[in-house]
């Protein structure tokens, strides 16, 4: 059932960007100055599937502004002429607390997909999770940057003998931990995926058969394929006896989940709403942030994603007890204007925001923010 | 005074719809998709007695904006393989827990009226709620789709003798329930019925004799009719007595009517504002929902309308603990677009938003949402 | 020092309103329908006296919105067949608790001014305050309709002797209550006065000495003229011994004030913040409502202005405590509409709006609402 | 190392105003009102790096929309014919309560630079704080105004003999105070800056010596240059020790910080955060105000700067425990406009605005406001 692809094949998609020279990087000076000229390159079709959400778009929308609810309390007169950006997460060391989350098919913004975004990643120091809906293949990703941090994020697919298949090439491609999302056991409504009819074509995907999934009897039904329905916690025990590996659940929004995930042994839980594109009317990542940190007490990492853009993003999730925060869509963008070489300019804004922001919240390293640092902005200590 | 309308007689309205061809339905993947089409098709004096408020419309608004007060807790790991849509209301099965609110004269948006919108409803299995205002008689609408679950909605007028005819023919006819209409003692202050002397016509209703209600000699009088302006609690005895059938109060907003409600054994309790047309600055339903769902304790079944157009809003809805909620202008918009197949489509997006949104959850059927479903958007659980 | 005008005299002033033939008032169904077109017929400076407020306007803007707080509990099932919109205040009845707060210069929106207002007001049966700076004097007003129920609102000036006087007159003419202006110590920094270099003119106010006021070494303190700079509460009992009859206190926004005027033997606290026309950032006046009205503790009457312009306005107030409320600007577009007309056109409307709206609220008159009729819009009772 | 100025030299700078006659100071009634004709005036970097804030200048917003949060509750009644907008300032007088906050390069505005501001500021018998990247040197600035009160912002250089230099040219020239900005170890990280590759040019700074700063091998580090990275508490001592003088403390945003400020023997704590111009969500000033005033407990004075403009605002933070107020960016507007007539006009402006205001709070003086004048806009006194 499993059609194989070769290493060197190229993704093949129907939203291919167009193949135009780079975008000058000179005034890109934060992350949010890629979407535009991103926007102009990429197929519309292509943007609209990254950058839409599910339903109305309310948690999308939420996800960005929950951000304004808390501020930051900074110290001063600290010394922080050693201050560094660097951080542990999983027990190895990071050059920042920020990654790349899982998002499909990098092709649709940039011939080299995946491959390119690897190469930006190690080169930065930073993690990289590659999407099992990756354009290029789990060891082509891998072989592009040898050194990088990478962890492979597992749609568990009804089929299990490719779920373990995946894990296992992970593994044997160096894969550091496995992240298995948690929040699609149907995919969510998403109005634009229906309006344009969303279908990258066959050989869009690097891990997965070139089985064409689209064409079903039920439109909606195809283009909004099933996922893991019957994904429970007692499965997740099967999938972690398949690699020696750190399991990360990735989609956690409550403290009640959170506690069943450290119960069960996970690893980390990583708090997302899925960029918006699952279920609407839930909450933004940072909102239940505290929640989630509380509940697992210590005995797990938790990680964020959703709507961080610059480094008071990032303090303010750390502060909140996050060990590392991730984002997608900022780097596709990037990727988008200029492959390789735009992923690597958004980590070096990221680095110049960071260490500036934390050096002037009067802390030295990431891991020196606590509750301290942060507070809700209605608060009011008097 | 009664005067009868033969059963084929077709309504007759000032601001019958423009005869064109049905709205292309594919690009139509949410219900809000419709308005903008049937905008354009209506007459607009028929648009704007729809889609207006009372006075300055800060209910009508806030409707649709209380929503975002409320936040899901969806769950995760939950075996969703049989999810279903599928509840009960008042004892018996409902394809979904959602159904269509009473609205006056459908005919104003397509010919056929409330006969089409029944059709759709029945093929979808929902209950269609049909006004004492309706375009057709009842029993003309009954006849339209035999097989569907149907509930009278009750005007209380001042000839008694009417009132009464209007159950014994809704009994007649088949219809489940009737539900009574309570917050129109007399009829809200609308400044666009006002601007445009809005007047169907004689002949607009299918139930009402033909009189020309509206000439009379103060206009505002005349245009804005007083209802049920002496109707109390001891009179619903005397309604009740004339129908074997359970009785729905409609319009309640505040914990101390929903006591009185049960108190008073009314089987079940609508919360509503009227679509926002009856008093201003009142609340959302939403808003209240929790105050008389707590109220009620369990004695009666509670349902809502108000703003409901996507899957998540009726989540929402049923985690505070509603036992399903109601619309009506959506499916006004969708009999404008495309008749009997457009209600049809509406509902078939809402029972694949519905089927989604509760796997999304975790939660397999309606019934099992809880509040732990659900949160105040700006509440902090740490 | 004074001179006297003839009973006769028109007001002259420089921004006297266009000759045109009056509104058509058919379209207008609400009070702020008049705004628009008053806008259109008066001389642009008079717009702007009339309309702008103090500093940055914040409490001009937030007057509006304040209402958007409160939250009116509809109960149903109440026979509303006898309601009315009468009450009385000040121990005397009155057709609606809704009445015409005191503003300068009614001749900058209409030729006949204050004695257009006081017919209309009359008419309506409702109170009407004639301010201290109308364009026509105080016996004028009364002539011209001698029916009305009338207040006198007091600017305190410097010259005591003018102060006697004013009182005397209006006793004189019928005036049953003195409302003495607590909140002009000195006049607010208006912008738009002083862009604009206001001033309407030697003869434009009817119950003062032709003096040309404006005319001062420094411009700013010309234009923002002194008022009551030292007027202090034990100076109240002297005014107080000028006149049989009650005295209101216009202008109070704390408990702390309104304890002290109850204290002081004052009838009614009048909540205001001048229409935000004295100092910016202060509350309006339904945000400090309950406030005052539970310092009171019943010892008085509390009356409110501040962004009144619908009947749901009137019955928050009132929920909260007032026993009548007043406006100004909306009284003013009306006369400058249509004259004596459109001030009868607007209490017309107001009348409407209120019958229906009470008897929505399931109450017969003003006087049976209470703060069980009103919560704020952020409340949770559950 | 140091290359000194002689006194009569120019600044230079790439970023020159141009050469046009004042703006005509009448329609200018608020301060605001000077900032869009100084936006014309100024060169487009100039402006950008005046008005500009860091990152996503979510800080800059907030601190003018904070304000909004409070609501001033004025007393009525009350003798203000006295009413003085005077006060003192550690322990001398002032004639307002608000002074000039530092800014950078006033010749960016106008070509006479601080010398203009000192001469307005002397004139209206304000204090004046000068910038130790002032265009002009700290003595020609005090040549320029001989009789005013004088303050010298310190930012702490790598270089500590400079510093000393600095604090010692301070003392000399006859400046009252020490103000060290504690919230720059390193500079924010400022968009527009980057975007702009804002460099001023050699000569721009009339304190400093004449090297080119801003060539650097990395270009981000070049231009968001490095400041007092280690300037701790401990070495506030030795600053202390250099001059006879007051030392305040500008760039305090916590509790904790206020407390340790006057634990070290602080003179008075200065709540900012720097224009918005350093680390980006972190509070308004006026936010953490009451909370610093009282972790201060009285044992300095407490100041503040950021978003005030109008009266109202300055009664806010008096309110709230401020001694005085701070502005830069409506004098620098001034400056552009119109040079020292224009800074003098803006404090002509905040003279009236605050005499009035003050009246109308029932206060004769700024020392008079409590916290009883003040509430948060949402709070409720029922």
């Amino acid at each position: 059932m499993l059609l194989a692809m070769t290493s060197d094949a190229r993704p093949r998609t129907r939203y291919r960007p167009a193949d135009r020279p780079p975008v000058d990087l000179g005034p890109i000076v934060r992350l949010r100055d890629f979407e535009a000229p991103a926007r102009e390159r990429l197929d519309p079709v292509a943007w609209s599937y990254y950058a839409g959400g599910a339903y109305d778009e309310h948690t999308l929308g939420a996800t960005a502004a929950a951000w304004d609810a808390f501020r930051l309390r900074p110290r001063v007169l600290v010394d922080v002429s050693a201050t560094t950006t660097a951080t542990t997460v999983l027990g190895r060391p990071t050059t920042m607390p920020i990654g790349i989350a899982p998002a499909a098919m990098h092709a649709l913004a940039h011939v080299d997909g995946e491959r390119a975004t690897a190469r930006a990643a190690a080169a930065a120091g930073v993690i990289q999770v590659v999407s099992t809906l990756s354009s290029y293949g789990l060891a082509d990703v891998a072989d592009a940057a040898p050194g990088g941090r990478r962890w492979f994020q597992l749609y568990v697919q009804p089929d299990w003998g490719l779920n373990r298949a995946l894990v296992e090439r992970a593994v044997a491609a160096g894969y550091e931990a496995i992240v298995v999302t948690v929040d699609v056991p149907v995919l969510g409504y998403r109005d634009n995926v229906l309006r344009d009819v969303f279908d990258p074509g066959p050989g869009a995907y690097g891990n997965l058969p070139q089985r064409d999934v689209w064409k079903r009897e039920d439109e909606i039904d195809a283009i909004l394929d099933l996922r893991s329905v019957a994904l429970t916690w007692k499965q997740l025990a099967e999938i972690r006896s398949w690699a020696p590996l750190p399991m990360v659940l990735k989609g956690i929004l409550t403290a009640e989940d959170a506690r069943l995930a450290v119960d069960n042994g996970v690893d980390a839980v990583w708090v997302s709403n899925h960029g918006g594109r699952q279920l609407d009317r839930v909450a933004a990542g940072v909102e239940v942030l505290a929640e989630v940190v509380d509940a697992v007490e210590g005995r797990a990492e938790v990680y964020l994603d959703g709507g961080v853009r610059r480094a008071p993003d990032v303090l303010v999730a750390l502060a909140l007890g996050a060990r590392a925060v991730f984002a997608a869509r900022p780097f596709l963008w990037a990727l988008a204007c200029a492959g390789e070489a735009g992923v690597a300019h958004a980590f070096g804004i990221l680095h110049q925001e960071l260490e500036r922001a934390l050096s002037m919240m009067g802390v030295t390293e990431p891991a020196a923010l606590t509750r301290a640092h942060v507070e809700r902005a209605d608060s009011s200590r008097t």
